[in-house]
């Protein structure tokens, strides 16, 4: 997996700060989280290829997650698009795109679906053989999703050199993957576990912004590799905090440490502090494994 | 006047270039024309106070003139403006903006008016005592205006020293300045020509972007200090410009040369060229006073 954060600040795009956007490279897919308006630009200014991109995810509603998706969208048309394009987005994320489009007489030329989200329990947006999506509900002032990626479990991992001792049939090695016992030339029973190991584990990642300190997410980020959270405060700023419903950095320290997540990234700050290296600092009094999103910054995991 | 170009390109915003928007600076309004997306960054990148814009005059609904608006009328509210704010452009664009500010539930926290457009004929849509604002109806795909600002004749100048020649009580300066005649100390009658001089030329500009070559504009807009004409495309792509409605240097500055302005701006260049210098060869041929817009770029008149 490959996360490249092309905004993580709160509120208003600045001359060189941008609001949420990032893109999740997961088994051959570019799943783009989030358009806060000069997410279009910033996809350039990172070379990701525009035409790879099929899904995008929108949290919510608040500006600065998704003024920029009618014009990536108005691009997509502009640079005559053919592929599909799907939107999962809160209900009305719909009407908003289609109106523009419709006054504007720019429909675009490629199919463009939108799967509006209205539910307060996780659903499964996407699934194919490798990987699935779904929603994690979030406590923000508006209607709000995060989102988790998660690999499936892959095949058991073949021997060879096991395989070649115990005598077992080529043709029978997509049957031990897939972790069944086999019958050897000889005629011998050969248990699964003699001739694979454990596949790798697989990997996940967890969108978590906007929201407040919600541990009601912990159940469904249990032990996820890498966990973005948003801490838009410090603890210092706590009053502000909570009635806004956002988080802060001790706060996503703490939902991290509950999960038991494998690293925690720190994004959707303030941009009232000097610098972000304090957010850091905060959340590693609770929790080991942090690191802290930057527009541009690329995560490998 | 000062003009302070924020945008000045077709289509897309790209890493380098942005769409359409500028600034007119006049009498102490600071006006803002069309608002692409990215142009709450290049405000800030120009040091232009947002509080100072209370008018918004949008030309037409196609994105790359108006995608910036909702986000610029959200970081208003973040900001905390109180001041009016009064948005101007085609019918349509009120449901647009309060469509998203409903469902963000982030409705502004100052007055904020939409003036919707929908004559084909010129509208007068603001005045003070010292300038005009009112609509050039254009010819592009949809519905489109460009915008005229005038200044107003000023007072004639008073000659101060023929004032005090013919002995004329200061309590009568104002009317003289009106034109009037006024009577001397000495009861004698002073004719207006006497004692002042013809007021400065007012001055005045003329924003015309989106548009087809559309003579239709020329009585309106003759005579213009400044006329800033959309030439997206070079005469060699003429077959470009007349199914999509735009217009080429040759014919901006054919526009400009039949109603005599003083000066032709080019600007809203598609990015299909190598550098934007031939514009100006090519309106050159045809109207001597001409100028490139470009990013950044400020024009004092």
């Amino acid at each position: 997996m490959k996360l490249t954060i092309l905004g993580c600040y709160a509120a208003t795009p600045r001359t060189f700060t941008n609001p949420t956007s990032q893109v999740l490279q997961i088994n051959g897919h570019l799943f783009l989280i989030d358009c806060g308006e000069g997410t279009q630009v910033e996809l350039r200014r990172n070379k990701i290829k525009f035409s790879r991109i099929k899904h995008i995810f929108i949290s919510h509603l608040h500006g600065d997650h998704c003024f920029g998706l009618v014009g990536l969208i108005s691009t997509f048309r502009l640079l005559n698009r053919e592929t599909e394009l799907h939107v999962y987005g809160p209900k009305g994320i719909k009407q908003i795109i289609t109106l523009q489009l419709k006054l504007s007489k720019s429909w675009t030329n490629y199919p463009l679906y939108f799967h509006e989200l209205e539910s307060n329990e996780p659903e499964l947006l996407f699934e194919d053989d490798k990987i699935t999506v779904e929603t994690i509900p979030l406590n923000h002032r508006i209607y709000t999703n995060g989102f988790l990626f998660k690999e499936k479990i892959g095949p058991r991992k073949l021997l060879i050199h096991e395989a070649l001792n115990h005598n077992i049939d080529v043709s029978l090695y997509q049957s031990v993957k897939m972790g069944k016992d086999v019958i050897s030339n000889e005629g011998k029973k050969i248990a699964n576990r003699l001739v694979t190991e454990d596949p790798d584990p697989p990997k996940s990642y967890a969108f978590c912004s906007d929201t407040a300190y919600y541990p009601a997410i912990i159940p469904q980020i249990a032990n996820t590799s890498v966990l973005y959270h948003e801490s838009t405060f410090m603890e210092a700023n706590e009053e502000l905090a909570a009635p806004t419903k956002h988080s802060t950095a001790k706060q996503a320290a703490l939902i991290a440490k509950e999960a038991n997540v494998g690293k925690l990234i720190l994004g959707h700050f303030s941009t009232r502090y000097n610098g972000i290296q304090g957010f850091q600092e905060e959340a590693n009094s609770i929790f080991p494994e942090v690191e802290l999103a930057d527009d541009g910054k690329i995560f490998t995991f």
